[in-house]
């Protein structure tokens, strides 16, 4: 490896492919996000499956947010671990050794998990029992995204019953997420759909709130959603997580954002006046939405992505120098599978770099 | 995280996702392209971008592998660390902070590098010259790939000769890489394609010993084409490497091998009698060329793939349990990129834990 750049580099002086944080875009959006949150009803608890990194964690809290969300108990220990004590890990927490695991950071935490099984509930609520640990548990709904959730209504009133009942457990609420209308590109029709969405979480809640059950929280939401979601009963709490990086995806919909992750790459190879050859392909950049976007080279066009190429053509060639050793930014097309394939971020503020923050959760996927 | 497990422990009980190596299908492939190989003009130069694990390069050599191969400096510093001498590396290492690392790899290994471009060339020997270290070349030649390298004939001659006339460089010979044919189904088809591609690498040989030029090396070749790059004039070495491991994509082509890579996976949800999410999404198993393959699960396929979970959906519900908590194991559609999500290999025989293999050059993009 190179040696450990010093702040102050300019960031054209990294080795690559390198994952950029542009700081001052960064800071807006965890600004902006935090000042639509201000004074609302509904906070904010980001997703920290975006980044993966304490230091951002650490920045969303104290811009406001009221806690984080982890997609995996991996990384709600990492972030535990970075002292950040709410979390909600908004998935179900299945089998001995994780159960074993999770009732351990309960007793050291404020974690909330997700369920949608029965006998799951019976399992965490042994363990909980077993430690003399209390576990906070919201009942994971499905809305319309046929992951996993139990349905709204009677399904969700019974597993929620089971919840307030099992010794060792706490019914914290309901947990809904419109993941698939997340990127619904028209506003009007995304609003539509998710106000759609959300109204069986409603009921699920008054119905629950009929039967004696509290519902103090109700999490969901995403960066595409949050300003509906945010906005509307019932949902308590909102989960985005991309606002804080964005990529070329969510920008289409989401242009109040601004664009914070870039990949640094180097032109390794011109062999032809039409081609160039970067140092960044599929093991540093995802393609799940796409081809990443390349910056500064007009009628430069992504052709393939191998291991470790990126292959452009170029519409002009005499428009651009890009030489080998020359290096040029990338938007990703997803910001959070992009972040995953590395270990630290550059942050970048005035073309230098001020600060390496460690991607400490990268690659907790157990 | 899970303690480590113990040598002994059931497959099935380990924690997830989980990255397993089945240790008789991996010796079975070793031993296999080994035994391919012996004898032969043509030498076995493994490519460890598919690993990145030395524990695995060294078993390559020591079923008589010449050399191994890498995509990335990184990887290779990670080799040389673990004992590893001689090394490809099979791309254009560019920049100053890289062509210090590598000059200062080439001092204390018997490391290769490929060059396509002449500035490229007067930088890597001047480095080496201000080093006082000798560094081996080969030229790369576009033999039909169009990504990197000079056209054969005279451009690759006068490159080489630049190469030869270059203080600090030694000129070791050709690289050529079949890379558009290696997964060309049909055996026929292939091999006619892939012997149409050789014939001009074999023609810039001649051209460079004709004028003077030593060509000790040519490299080139895949799991898709040993057996036909390494049979025919002029490849002297071939860079297979996903052999060892195999996916859904290469066992189409290559059925002499046997699959010895997979994810274990937990069920984490069944919410519906059709439906069941595991615990392994895009972070845990790339999706390059498909979504990876269930196993033991007639009917089941893969509805989507999202960053942390595997949808599948059941056409025969009442003929699989799977319900949350059992585990399931799935067949990755690309081992190379899949394997790079992982940080260690857990290595399977009779059905239990026999090692944990550090994957050491993970995420080594550098």
């Amino acid at each position: 490896m190179s040696p450990e750049p010093k702040p102050g580099t300019p960031y054209l002086s990294l080795d690559t492919p390198a994952l950029l944080l542009d700081l001052d875009a960064f800071n807006h959006n965890v600004r902006l996000m935090a000042q639509f949150f201000a004074g609302r009803p509904t906070a904010l608890r980001p997703h920290a499956k975006t980044h993966k990194c304490p230091e951002i964690a650490r920045r969303q809290l104290d811009a406001g947010a009221i806690g984080i969300t982890c997609a995996k108990l991996g990384e709600a220990e990492v972030m535990v671990e970075a002292g950040i004590d709410d979390i909600l890990i908004a998935n179900q927490v299945v089998g001995a050794l994780k159960i074993d695991r999770l009732t351990d950071l309960a007793a050291r935490s404020r974690t909330m998990v997700a369920v949608d099984d029965a006998a799951n509930v019976e399992q965490l609520s042994a363990a909980c029992q077993a430690k003399g640990v209390t576990l906070r548990i919201l009942v994971e709904v499905d809305i319309g995204m046929h992951r996993c959730g139990v349905l709204p209504g009677q399904a969700a009133l019974e597993l929620a019953q089971k919840v307030a009942q099992a010794p060792g457990l706490q019914l914290a609420g309901l947990m809904g997420y419109e993941g698939h209308l997340v990127q619904i590109r028209d506003p009007q029709d995304r609003q539509t759909k998710v106000l759609e969405a959300l109204r069986p979480l409603q009921d699920t809640r008054d119905l629950l709130e009929r039967n004696g059950l509290p519902v103090e929280i109700v999490s969901g939401g995403g960066t595409g959603t949050y300003d509906v979601s945010g906005t509307n009963p019932p949902m308590t709490e909102i989960e985005a997580g991309s606002y804080v990086f964005m990529d070329s995806t969510y920008r289409q919909t989401r242009p109040e954002f601004e664009q914070a992750l870039y990949i640094l790459s180097t032109v390794v190879s011109r062999p032809t006046p039409e081609r160039v050859v970067t140092d960044a392909g599929r093991k540093t950049i995802s393609n799940d939405f796409g081809f990443p976007v390349p910056l500064g080279a007009p009628g430069a066009t992504i052709k393939s992505l191998s291991e470790e190429h990126g292959l452009l053509t170029l519409a002009d060639p005499d428009a651009v120098s890009l030489r080998p050793g020359e290096k040029m930014r990338f938007v990703p097309s997803h910001c959070c599978t992009t972040t995953n394939l590395h270990d630290q971020l550059y942050v970048i503020q005035d073309q230098t770099l001020v600060g390496i923050w460690p991607i400490a959760a990268r690659g907790r996927a157990q």
